[in-house]
């Protein structure tokens, strides 16, 4: 296990770790929907938006398909899910603003005084599959205080693959065991702690809403485990 | 020429514009041979230092070297500037010390005041050809609060090429025309007006100290021309 003590940077997943990407999304749909006279059930459009998210990534991962962002991946299942829902008609604005939702997230209530206080001690960052663009545009939006945003589009590899964090760390100088990756997901957590960063568990029980079947709690034994970015700053001394 | 009501986002050169590299590192080498008890002309040293920077980027430029980020190059500088000067014995982490000088350069008097009136209308961000760990634990040091860190380690050139600027906007979802170049270099902004970007020159007559030949003014129309990043976000209406 990663000495604590060591930690010079902090570095956070994002999509439900720092933002409520779920919630948001439902918003920025049914604002969108009532705008334009569009009847659909956007809870079930953001779940099922989501639910492309990791096949998407996974041709990428794979190698099947060239390096790709995520903006794009977000449009191309876009475009299914419009005709999926049998929405048409949208103008390639119109798309584009629905697709920048993913821009437009808001964080969860502890996640700015949060990430002020760590901010005070420790370097902090994103480590993201999300592009660098979409959080540079999401962390203006909602304020989030970043020193760096760094992720897949900067690693050239999307999570879990051992180089998005390996060149994470090493971007910045590090040595693996220097950084530590916040999230919400057990499964990010292990694939960090097994290339030896250090790892915090913050539990974000409703994340998927009503269809969250897991990371309820920390699956295992990691370096810190708390209900809240203040109470992970309360773990790391963070005044 | 850009219309600067499109502009979005403003992109900096660091080196010189943000930061006065000269001053800061003649201070770091005096302070660190003052401890270790060494003799030597450290203006010289820090003058001979940044003469090496162009040539050791040109070699990467013109494809002679595979990508390499600054951090190496100023390592290689530095190793063939501690012979040149006779200096010798010291240990690995005292070199690597050394060599992160170019983390720790102070910014101008107006450069603070200035970045955090540009932050609340525009997403700000470098265009360095600094490597974003350098430009990171830079900012860090120096509270510069940038939204986003890119530049050539990102772009994966760097400036003047042309895919260091169109990359960059690429990279956060603008066209060329949404970015401006702010810059204290004619040249480096020469670059940029030539790829679409919209341009601003800030003065920095003392950058090279009693070495400065050029840059002391705008040697063409660029969209703005401003003596400090204060008077820039006053041209900009940054209140």
């Amino acid at each position: 296990m990663a000495e604590i003590t060591e930690v010079k940077a902090l570095v956070f997943d994002v999509f439900g770790t720092v933002v409520d990407w779920r919630t948001s999304l439902i918003r920025e749909l049914e604002t969108f929907g009532t705008a334009k006279g569009i009847t659909a059930d956007w809870t079930a459009f953001a779940d099922d938006w989501r639910a492309r998210y990791q096949p998407a990534m996974e041709e990428v991962r794979s190698g099947r398909r060239p390096w790709t962002i995520l903006d794009v991946l977000h449009r191309e299942s876009l475009e299914s899910l419009l005709t999926k829902y049998g929405i048409t008609g949208l103008s390639e604005a119109e798309k584009d603003h629905v697709n920048k939702a993913w821009h437009r997230l808001s964080p969860w209530p502890d996640t700015l005084p949060g990430l002020r206080r760590l901010k005070t001690r420790y370097l902090i960052g994103t480590l993201s599959n999300g592009n660098v663009g979409l959080l540079a545009w999401m962390a203006k939006y909602a304020s989030l205080p970043w020193d760096v945003i760094l992720g897949a589009e900067v690693a050239r590899a999307y999570k879990p693959l051992p180089e998005a964090y390996l060149r994470t760390a090493a971007i910045l100088g590090l040595e693996p065991r220097q950084v530590m990756l916040v999230a919400a997901h057990n499964d990010d957590l292990a694939a960090a702690a097994a290339q030896g960063l250090a790892t915090a568990f913050v539990a974000r029980p409703t994340e998927y809403g009503p269809h969250q079947t897991k990371d309820f709690r920390a699956d295992r034994d990691w370096d810190v485990v708390a209900d809240s970015f203040t109470g992970l700053a309360d773990a790391l001394q963070c005044t």
